[in-house]
């Protein structure tokens, strides 16, 4: 019996990790026998950077790195078991975790931290990035990380602009005469579920403006230094980067990317299950296990279970999904395909209790789901 | 594909025929194709009639009745498929259901309309009992029933006694002679868990008295009243109720039976699958699914799951079990032979509302698991 365990984290109760190992230690009870692979996976957003480190084998490396306020940090990246792919999560050195909820200044946070990355890489010779957008903490249009590459951004005085999104409304000229010439030889492939746009009502500083600490006015001026950047970045690359499907991604590091990588968005979980080789390890399992907090229709457009069930169809494998809570019918489960979903709480609770017991309860959820394989073979 | 399924009721929110549906829609919405038996079990208490009916194919019958306070009712017993066995669920006519809570009075609560139902079934000519003991309002040692059938009591003055058993303290004698003799040629086969004796700290009156509305002060009137209807039950019969497992049942009952029947305890469950023919139901069946409201340490001792658990052993069939709430842990469950055990609710909740969905949730987590079932074969 060969099992591959991949689940998503469950958010804010346990990592993908953690629940690998549960789900393993409950199948091992009562198979001990069980060939057992664990593929931590994530939708593209926090935890990818660990997931496929640990899933190909690949190792971390850490650099010296500002913070989205311009504190020193040391931060990481990672490098694939391919020994050439490099796997930059932007939250790692520009991420709201990183910032306490008095900190979340949308106006000055730079996402210069995932340049200074970047550039540590180039200096080590990888060509090849994954970059994964998610909890960032910036709003700046990816601009911090451009002028950590070397682009350089004046206000109609001439003089630089100061680091942050705010500050981009005064933007009135880039040179990207002294940008790092390595980023030509470079791909990029960008994990991003967000389709939104940089500007306007569906854009990034009105959607993803407020989490990071906006306020409507701080909103406004957001948007209007993001315009301005886009239509410079027009001027001097011909790229219209305003009208580009999630290009409003991470405070608009979706727009600065395309802007001046030769870059390619793809869903996250796609990305990841490919760097993490998880068609070739399922190929010939008998079970394919995943898992995600809560199972709803969100699940059934490009979470993880549903990027896990959609490769999982071709190779006719089997999926069980693991949740906390299992918020989809009978009907729109079997949109999943050769999938079954089951709750890991053993009756009545809190969600307290749920998010305290979590691991446990996995673990002795797959026990009794292996159990009853186990009795049916 | 053949299934057979065997829930006892969850308690205060669905009963075990509603299960038995709500287990086999589930089923079927994955394997249309399936055999599926549906076996409502019980454990001896309330629901063993209407179980046994249904699941033998038998038949109910309505009979006039006195209730515990000796109002007029209409009661029913049953009787089974093999056309020759009666099935008296003593809560149809002496239980606690039947009363307010201002009606508790275990003074002169009577069991009579039991004994006026196998009264009745006698004059149908029924000589095969099952009398299932649970629920009961009564703590008359089962006078009322042998009041009904004949049975005198006196007191001193050689009066007859009251009903209830707070007369009984005043008993002086008890005259058979005219007991019903159909009775000698009965055989009753008594279905009850309960394992306290008549008397004492552990007796009828001490531990389930209170139940029925006891004060302290009336648990010593019933107490002393249970222990001179035993030394008469010595007197006149020669057997000692005293001292027999099991006497305490049902506030005496099954001293009262054991005095004056041909009569064997067994426990519940035991009785109601015999009786139901699972055995012969199950023998050949791919799966066994049963089910209890709350799986804990009671469940191993002598419930529903663990009854059919046990039978299905050596049939060598899995069991899955469906609970609302699972009590135990991996280690106990692996007690129960070849079983898995699973909670309906689909995440965190309250009980409140794993009640009000109960037979949604259940269906649900039978198509689940038989989803899962189908995909792995």
């Amino acid at each position: 019996m060969k099992v591959v365990i991949a689940p998503d984290s469950f958010k804010g109760s346990a990592t993908a990790k953690e629940l690998c190992s549960a789900i393993a230690k409950g199948i091992r009870s009562v198979m001990p026998e069980a060939e057992l692979l664990e593929l931590p996976l994530a939708d593209g957003g926090e935890g990818i950077l660990d997931n496929l480190v640990h899933a190909t084998g690949g190792k971390r490396i850490e650099a010296a790195a500002t913070d989205p306020l311009g504190r020193a940090m040391t931060a990481a990246y990672g490098v694939l078991g391919d020994g050439e792919t490099v796997i930059i999560e932007m939250a790692q050195a520009s991420g709201l975790p990183l910032l306490t909820a008095e900190e979340r200044r949308p106006l000055l946070t730079s996402s210069r931290g995932t340049g200074e990355l970047i550039k540590h890489a180039l200096d080590q010779g990888y060509r090849k990035f994954i970059i994964g957008l998610g909890g960032s903490a910036t709003n700046d249009g990816g601009s911090g990380m451009l002028r950590a590459l070397g682009l350089q951004l004046q206000d109609a005085q001439g003089q630089p602009l100061a680091e942050g999104g705010g500050a981009l409304s005064k933007l009135a000229e880039l040179d990207d005469s002294g940008l790092d010439s390595r980023l030509a030889e470079s791909r990029v492939t960008i994990a991003s579920d967000v389709t939104n746009t940089l500007c306007g009502p569906q854009g990034a500083s009105a959607i993803f403006g407020p989490q990071k600490g906006a306020t409507p006015e701080m909103v406004a001026v957001l948007d209007e230094g993001l315009r301005k950047f886009a239509e410079q970045i027009h001027a001097i690359r011909g790229i219209d980067v305003l009208t580009l499907t999630g290009g409003g991604a991470a405070g608009g590091m979706g727009a600065g990317i395309a802007g001046f990588m030769n870059a390619v968005v793809r869903p996250g979980i796609e990305v990841v299950m490919e760097a993490s080789g998880f068609a070739a390890a399922a190929k010939d399992a008998d079970y394919i296990i995943t898992g995600e907090g809560k199972l709803d229709e969100q699940t059934l457009s490009g979470k993880v279970a549903a990027g896990v069930c959609g490769a999982a169809g071709p190779l006719g494998v089997p999926v069980i999904i693991l949740c906390g809570m299992r918020g989809l019918s009978i009907g729109e489960l079997s949109q999943l395909g050769k999938a079954s979903a089951f709750s890991i709480v053993p009756g009545p609770c809190t969600l307290e209790e749920a998010i305290a017991h979590t691991t446990e309860w996995t673990e002795a959820a797959a026990a009794q789901l292996f159990s009853l394989l186990k009795n049916s073979s």
